[in-house]
Parts: C-alpha cells; structure tokens; sequence
C-alpha cells in the first residue's frame, strides 16, 4: 500500500473500527511478534515517552500511530508497571488533532508536579503550506490516569531554530523548571540542545543551547540523567560527522558522561568523549529518567527511515527492555532490572554441547560464560536457511554480530561488533523475543540491540567450543 | 445510552477507529478490570467458543461485542495458550455479516479435522420482519490460523423446533460426526438437546432430542464429555423448575454424569440427579472438550440478561479459569490447572491472625485450612464501606459467600452457599482477580464463581479464627 498524505493524517474517526480489528489481529498473529516486550497494537511504535514513576507505578507512553506501519499521525499510548517488566496496557492516551498538535503528538517526557503528572510533549502542527510549526504542548494526568491538555502551546520555535525542534525533557532543578530541546540551528542547520527554563510551566525563556559544539544537522530525543551521581546527557544525533564518533546505523544513538552541567546557564563542565550507547542494528530515541538514585532506561529498538519485514504485515516497531544504568570507568554499563529474572522458565544446564536447543519458541533468555582465548560462532533462531549469528573472539576480545537474513537495512552493513578485553573471559546475556535480540556483553559493559527476521528455532555452536550456560524459556 | 436494534446491528465498518480505541483504553483502564483471566478487549465478552487444542497449542475463542455492553452484533475472538493460563490474544476470528451471519456469530465448537480445525458455530440471521433464523454454519482455520467459512449453512431449525437453536457441539465418535444443539420444541415450548449426524460435514440428517425429560423453556450450551471415562453432560437449561433442582441465579448452568450415551440413536442411559455446576452467582455457558483423556472446562463468569456495574465503563464480562475435571462420588471435582501456580509471587504464611492483609492489590490466591467445629467470616476486598464475606461453618458443614454491595442483580439475592461434611477440616482455594472471586472448595469438590464490584483491598476475618494460610499475590 502507498500511503498518501491524506491517509497519513486522516483522523483517527475517519478509519472504521473493522479496519482497526484486522490490523490489531495481523499484528496479534505475527510470528515476528514480541511476547514479553512493549509493541504496538496495531500499525506503527516508535519513540518512548513520559518514563516516570508515579502514584506507585511506573508509566510509560510510546509513540504510536495505529493504522499502519507508516510515520501518519502520532498519538501517545499508555502502559503502566509496578516491577518494570509486567506491563499493564492503558490504550490511547494523548489523541492528536486539537489545534495545537493537529497533526501528531509528537514525542515528550513526564514529570510529577503537586500530585500530578505532567506531560511535556512536541505537538506537529502542519499550516495550509504544510510548513510545520512545532508547539511545545503541556497536559496534566491525574492519578486516575485522566489527562487535560493544556490548551495553549506552552512555546514555539525561536526564529533562530528551525521546525526542526522537539522532544522536550522536562527537569526540575533548584525550585525552577528546565526543558531540554533537540533542535537545529535554522542558519547553520546544526544538531543543538535548546535549553528552556520557566518558574510556573506557563511562562517560558530561552536560555540557550548547550554548549556541546556541532553535532550533526539536528539531535533528537536529549535526555539528562542522573547516574551514580554523575550527569550523563544521551541523544540523537542525526548527521554525526564519524569522525567525531564511529557508528553504523543511520543515525546513532549516544551519550556523554560529564563533570557538571548548569541549566541556568546552559553550561556543561568536563564532557568525555561521545559514546554509542548501544552497539546492535536497532537502537534509537533511548528515554532515561531518575527515581531517586536510580536511573532507568527504555528505547525504540528500531531506527527512523528503515523499513523493516513487519511492513509487510502492517505493523511496526517495539521497544527494548528496560535497563538499568549505572557508570564504571567512564561508561554506561546497562543492566537488566530485576524483575527480568521472574520470567525464567525451568532452567537448562549446558556445558559444551554444541546442539544447545534444537527448538525454541524463540522466546528465551540464554546466559553464557566463556572461557579466554577462544574463537567461535554461536547460532540463533537457525535454521536450514541460516541464522542470527554471535561471533566471539576471546583471544583479540570480539563480540561481532552477524545478521544476514531478511531484506532491510542492508546498506548499513551486515555486522555490529563491540571490542572486550583480550584474552578475558566472556559473559553473554541473550534475550531472544521472537525478532528482537538483546545481547548484554560482560554483565551490561556493552548491549547489542537488533531486530531480526529469521524462522529459525534452534541454538548452536558452528564448531565445538568450550563454554557454560544456563537456557530459560520465557513465560509472561 | 440507549441502544437502539439499529446500533446493536451496525456493521463493524460503520464504527468508527477512534470511538474502539477509546472504549478499549476505558476497558484498559477500569480498576475492576480482570488482570489474569480472559477479558474483552472492549465491550461486551460472553459464551466460550471453540475451546480445543491444535497444532501445538490450546484454542479458545469467545463471543464479543466490541463497541458497548450490550449483546449486539456478536463474533468470535480468539485466543491461544500453551498452559491454558498465559493466553495470548489474536483478536477477531469470525466476523459476522454475510448472509449466513447477518446479524452475529452465535456460539459453537471446534474439532481437529484432517489437519485443520473446523469450527463449528450459530450464524444468526434476521429476516425483514425480523424473524430469526439460526443457521449452524462450519468455518475451517488452518494452522496459520486462517479461517474460511464454508459458504452455505450446514443446516438451520427443522419445523417442529422454534428459531431457539443454536450453540452447536461437534463431536467424533466411530466414524461419524455429531452435533448436539440446544433447542426449544416449538410446539411444546421446552427445553431440548437435539442430536444431528453427519458424515462429511455437508449432509446433516436430525436423529431426535436426547432422552433427557422435559428441563425448562430451552436449553443452551450442551457439552458431552468424557470424565474419568464416564459420559458427563453439562448444559445451561432457561427457565428450569426449581422442583427439578435448586438454583438461584437467574439461569442455571447444570450437569448430568451418566452411564452411557448413544448418539446414534439419540439416548442416554443411567442419568444421575441433575447438578448444579458451580455455587456462585455468576457462571454460565461453560465450554469444556477432551484431550485425549483429560478434560478442560472454562465458563463465562456472568449470566444473560443481568446488568453488571462495568456497562457504565462501556465494558462487560470475563471468562473464569480453566479448570481440570475429575469424578468423585458421582460428582464433578473442578481443580486449578497446573499452570496456575507459576503465577505465585513471594509466599506469606499466615496462621490465626485477624487481619490477614491490609491492602492487597486484589489480585492473588488465598488457600485457607480452617480446623473442625468453628465458625467464621472471612471478608475480601474489604474496606469501611463494605466486603465481599466468605462464612464457614465447620460445625455443620457450611460455605456460605455474602455480597452486598453493588447494585446489580439483587432480585436473585444476596447470598450462595455450599453445604459441606459437617465436622471436617475446611480447605478453601481462593482466586481474586480484582472484580472475580473463585472459591474452590475442599480441592475443588465445590466451587463458587462470583463477579464483585468492591474497592476495598484488605482481606480480614471478622472475628479471632483458627486457620493456616498461604497467601500469594499474582502478577501474570
């Protein structure tokens, strides 16, 4: 199907509640379909949004637009958690199509406020030229989970910024509030991070941009949290120079560990070196956010302007587990919560065999710990066709992920690969879930988060290798 | 709102996408909202359908009116299971509105044959003078789950029965195919369980009512099962004499075990008394098939013509569990499948306290031994305003399950209970699901399935008890 604009933005009451059905069943029926990760109903997911923890549980919102596997007319849905891991699904929570964001709901975070949650979000308003003026919207959600707009647009654009400016993260910092903003420079057509501050989330001033220097043609997605009591700022730079950091994907997901940052002045102190957050084919529009000392962190294990298999059956997208954040040396090291754990089914022991599982239901969690200076090639969801395959080298330290099946993506390579320590032992925690693999090398130092299409079942060791492993199918 | 014929009948085409996601996000976000047993996606969910097993997992479809709490135009929804306790949802199976099923999908049954699964199930059509015709109809799924309806109805009322005929069960047995339907005679307006044959699925020839005596103005759901061998027929007669046995909701749903069942010639042998299948208020139109020999069965935990308080949510209904079923004294023992104790969390033992939780989140397993010769309350769900009260009367042998609160179906009381041996320990297994309790009584000997409508959370007995408890909230 080619989709017009019309179709893109044609009001959600102008499809017909059969069409909806069909497509929420083709999604049910998939059998690419995740089981026990966030995903669409029907039609299109993309970017997290409003990750917080609120009235007990935790929330999250995602980027949604049910009608196809298309980027049409976004709209906020809503799932809730106590453990991080269950989600319970709430449906359609931020509906656009009000004059302030007529034409899509774009992405945003959330923040309690005097026992509240507001919602900070990017309303994509289309004028009769179909130039885009990019509204900074505000809606409250009481603890019933019912939600009010703020009528007005909280902010627009600045003339020096082009439509290109969304995203907003909103932060609390010393009894003021601060938005941070992707942005693009409208003359320079530079990546920025706008930062905004008000006193009474009506009234909002400029600060400026932080002074990170050119990074790429815009960013998007800013996020700054909190971690081990360090500021680290993870975006999306589209149009990084790789000179400034390497990466594969279309556009890269990173990050920055920093000294100090002062969002009065727009300031940071002591910016490491620009860092990939993830190092698999998939990872995009990560959203983080403090509870407390914790940090936590969820993202679209998709990329924008890639079309994946699922078109084909109408929907599109889901989003990673949630880690947990913490720094060693330097970097992120990402972790899952705890409540990962619950979903393990009866355990399997494995040693050496090189069959580690003639058929799964591709719905697993696989922990293996292998011995230094070793080549070898695990195999996952293989079959007679082929295989998504983890090539380790423990003898230089190498993890190379090796994706060869399913027509997608391909101009962007066919590996991903993460260096370790030479002649070191090596632990990999892989979370298969039907077309996502989510690999946590040496206990989260490094995630390869990649999608994948293959119809295989099986799991095993191109040639024998010594190793230990635990296999547990998960049940959710 | 009033639902006019018009609106009960509209095509779902004429619906439009944003009025389902609503009703689906109001159904999504109801604190009475089940959480670990099958439920509407939105509106109204009714009779099990189709329960079976197939290609490797456990088949069940239910009948659902998706866009309000009313009994419109209805279809079969579709869900799959490995465990018979973690379903996964694949959304709408059979759409009603060909000519064969104008004006709904009426319940039915599924059998495996040649390597697919024929459902076999009411079409309901209306004529212009609105005079109902109920066609039976087959519809075959592949194992992509694919479903093909066969064009021309298998066979509708003979003369001599009334438009009341439907939910027809397909049975195999020595080389030939059976159907039992529930029938009203229409001279005679009585109740009846028709028997068809069939050799290929397209010529059906009616062999006669089942040999059961006159049971009220109509019969609907008839199962024929195997129980530990025996022959056991469990069926929901309308309207049945309360001389014939007792019951107090406002349709019943019975069994008979029998001897022996000759469909051939339309006539059982050795029918034993007529038995009430659960002592709650609400169960109705269960579903149960063989596997091999095990026996499954699943109800719907609501009854006809009762207005629940969730229809001012615009949602309405839930399946109970399943539940394995065995013979013990000529009786039906109905007892939690495995699969339901991976849905534990953390065990609390607790032993004579009073208050044995102050604030659950209404979803967990209670399983209580109260010694001989006392007396008690137990109350669910309890807060100032109210509880949902569990008696017992170990003395005399007693269950009796008070609810009060709600305003809802009081004209059919106000309490249910269950005599037990008199001077015997009490074991008693309680499932709460937020707006479902489901008391297994003595290892399943007895059960009471009641919908509850209370915002209270703490569970207590009103007065000091001995008892031994364990107690597990779930989280699924």
């Amino acid at each position: 199907m080619t989709w017009t604009k019309e179709q893109r933005y044609l009001p959600y009451d102008h499809w017909d509640a059969l069409k909806l059905l069909t497509l929420q069943a083709q999604a049910d029926r998939s059998s690419f379909q995740l089981q026990y990760h966030i995903r669409p109903q029907s039609g299109l997911l993309n970017d997290p949004n409003g990750f917080s923890y609120f009235a007990g549980q935790y929330h999250l919102f995602y980027q949604a637009f049910p009608f196809g596997p298309v980027h049409g007319l976004k709209s906020w849905m809503h799932v809730v958690s106590k453990d991080l891991v269950h989600w319970q699904n709430l449906g359609l929570a931020i509906k656009p199509g009000d004059p302030i964001d007529s034409h899509g709901a774009y992405s945003g975070s959330a923040q309690e406020i005097d026992g509240k949650l507001f919602l900070m979000y990017t309303g994509n308003v289309r004028d009769q030229n179909w130039q885009r003026i990019p509204y900074q919207n505000g809606a409250w959600m009481d603890k019933t989970g019912e939600i009010t707009k703020v009528s007005q647009p909280l902010f627009r654009n600045p003339s020096h910024i082009s439509e290109h400016f969304r995203d907003p993260q909103l932060l609390k910092q010393n009894g003021k509030y601060y938005a941070l903003l992707g942005a693009q420079e409208a003359q320079s057509q530079t990546g920025e991070i706008m930062v905004y501050q008000s006193t009474d989330l009506v009234n909002w001033e400029e600060i400026g941009p932080l002074n990170l220097g050119p990074l790429g043609y815009m960013i998007e997605c800013p996020n700054l949290v909190y971690v081990d009591d360090r500021p680290v700022l993870i975006f999306c730079p589209q149009g990084l120079n790789k000179e400034q950091a390497s990466y594969d994907n279309i556009y890269p997901n990173m990050y920055l560990v920093l000294d100090e940052v002062d969002l009065a002045h727009a300031t940071v102190k002591g910016a490491g070196a620009l860092q990939q957050l993830d190092f698999g084919f998939d990872i995009y529009a990560s959203q983080a956010f403090n509870r407390g000392e914790d940090c936590y962190l969820i993202s679209w294990a998709g990329l924008p302007e890639i079309a994946y298999p699922t078109d084909q059956e109408n929907w599109s997208g889901c989003l990673s587990q949630v880690k947990e954040l913490h720094l060693k040396n330097g970097r992120l090291v990402q972790q899952p919560v705890a409540a990962m754990c619950k979903l393990r089914q009866a355990e399997t022991k494995l040693a050496n065999e090189q069959i580690l599982q003639t058929a799964t239901d591709n719905q697993y969690e696989l922990l293996l710990t292998i011995p230094a200076n070793q080549t070898g090639t695990l195999e996952l969801a293989k079959d007679n066709s082929g295989s998504l395959k983890v090539k380790f080298d423990t003898i230089n330290g190498l993890v190379k992920l090796e994706r060869t099946q399913g027509e997608f993506a391909k101009e962007y390579g066919l590996t991903r690969s993460v260096k370790t320590q030479a002649k070191q032992e090596l632990k990999l925690d892989i979370f298969i879930d039907h077309s996502l693999a989510e690999i946590f090398v040496n206990d989260g130092e490094a995630v390869l988060t990649s999608r994948f299409f293959n119809h295989g079942t099986a799991i095993a060791m191109t040639s024998p290798c010594k190793y230990t492993a635990s296999y547990w199918p998960i049940v959710k």
